[in-house]
């Protein structure tokens, strides 16, 4: 089942809707023009994860888009109902979506949406992933030069990032890492690239440099937090795919998925370390929950 | 006033549905990722133009998306449907629009919508257009070795080509001439280029090389066919933004506006010429009723 809340300044915690039924304008420019914005976060048995850092993120997109965003306290109050509306489960998908209405209107069109989360990222984050480089065809100094280019503002034009999903599976691959033109590791099309190299004891984990046009990942924000309390060291890009290569574990890690186990790249198998996912997921929970 | 009409197997002429009540579910991958397709052209007292040429484009974009499309004559139909639902008028704007459905959906979301065009786009008719060049990021071999990217296809995921039409507006001009990394002349966001020399007596429409990753212009290959037909030469990129600035006239060309005349780029005038402009609009019009 799916649960649908409107933002409407009418309801003070948010206008349920029946998801059964349509809801949306066809000329809504979302629909049209795939013009809007979105987050997606987990919420475990009712408790909606990194609800602030999905909200700070959304503010960033709506301000790339110059859209005017609902207030914070609004979404919370829906994101609260939606979970109420939904029956209990454990895990729960929550989706902010906002687009910029029809044309003229006055105020975005903005709802969350509560659902089940797809069955296969529960699997992947025990049976891990094959994913394919591919070529995202951007260098990875562009998003500073070219803010037209909404690159680090999360769009509901997602059509080249399933396109790049669907061609990994024909492909007899389960998801992505693109790269740049320059040959740098950027980010999966749903997911922030994580990689962990353990040298002498010391034990590091390294993420893409958020400055070649990549989305900032909230649960690589959370999960670097956490590890450095627990130890580790932290480094940041640039990467190539040599490096993964050479990684002791690579994951791809999203808000719902968690992380996967990336266990081979373009065919090639690389290590994975089920002591490690295991450690970083707990810690990835815990600093989700603060 | 919009008329919607849907693509539905059980309403042999499409079905009419009202636009002023939502149509579409919240949960359309349309709406929630840009996933789909469309095209846009003009009927013209009551008759649609280059219809074979937009449903054969449908066609290209929904083979790149792997969409199944209806068939031809239901689009037809339906065309026929949504232009008889709306009140005569001269110029009607005509939409395709055809979205993955909902997540597991047997066939995709397919719709018709008629409306009346924007008043800029027939003002910018006459009174010509200021643009800026804006790099897309890509560079122009990459559009066959990277499918994913999902170009020469008209995908609803138009949230970039959006954002560069407002930064066009906040910068005083008023559309955009997107270039490639390597310094290439590429297309417009929702159009055509088109230039013109004049050499010795001479006249050659010149357009950028299509292979470059740009959408193949309806309007562009139709006025071709006609200008060739009136004596003109007709030639094809590579083209870079000095072709432009030396050119006898520059247009950006699409199925609404259709040819808007290029009064400067960048901040610079370049010359701009009523008769050209008159005689092509003219073949134009003349291809598109064919």
């Amino acid at each position: 089942m799916t649960v649908l809340v409107f933002l409407d300044p009418a309801y003070e915690a948010g206008r349920i809707a029946d998801a059964s039924q349509p809801q949306l304008m066809a000329t809504d420019q979302g629909a049209t023009r795939g013009d809007g914005i979105f987050e997606s976060l987990l919420a475990v048995n009712g408790i909606p994860r990194k609800v602030q850092a999905h909200l700070d993120r959304l503010a960033t997109s709506a301000q790339t888009m110059d859209l005017q965003l609902p207030p914070a306290d609004a979404w919370e109050r829906a994101i609260k109902t939606a979970i109420a509306e939904h029956p209990p489960v454990e895990e729960l998908v929550i989706k902010l979506l906002v687009t910029r209405g029809v044309e003229g209107a006055a105020a975005p069109t903005a709802w969350v949406q509560a659902s089940l989360p797809p069955s296969a990222g529960q699997r992947q984050r025990t049976d891990g992933i094959s994913v394919l480089l591919l070529d995202r065809g951007y260098d990875s100094s562009l998003a500073e030069r070219a803010p037209w280019l909404l690159m680090g503002a999360k769009t509901l034009s997602y059509a080249v990032n399933m396109a790049a999903l669907r061609y990994a599976r024909k492909n007899d691959a389960d998801d992505v890492i693109f790269t740049s033109s320059d040959g740098r590791v950027l980010e999966g099309p749903t997911s922030t690239v994580l990689m962990a190299r353990v040298r002498d004891g010391v034990r590091t984990l390294v993420t893409p440099l958020l400055e070649s046009g990549i989305l900032p990942g909230t649960s690589q924000a959370v999960l670097f937090k956490a590890a450095a309390s627990a130890g580790w060291q932290l480094g940041y890009g640039p990467l190539e795919p040599d490096d993964l290569y050479e990684a002791d574990a690579v994951w791809l890690v999203s808000s719902i998925r968690l992380l996967a186990p990336v266990k081979s790249i373009d065919g090639k198998e690389i290590p994975v370390s089920p002591e490690l996912t295991e450690e970083l997921t707990a810690l990835l929970a815990e600093g989700s929950r603060e």
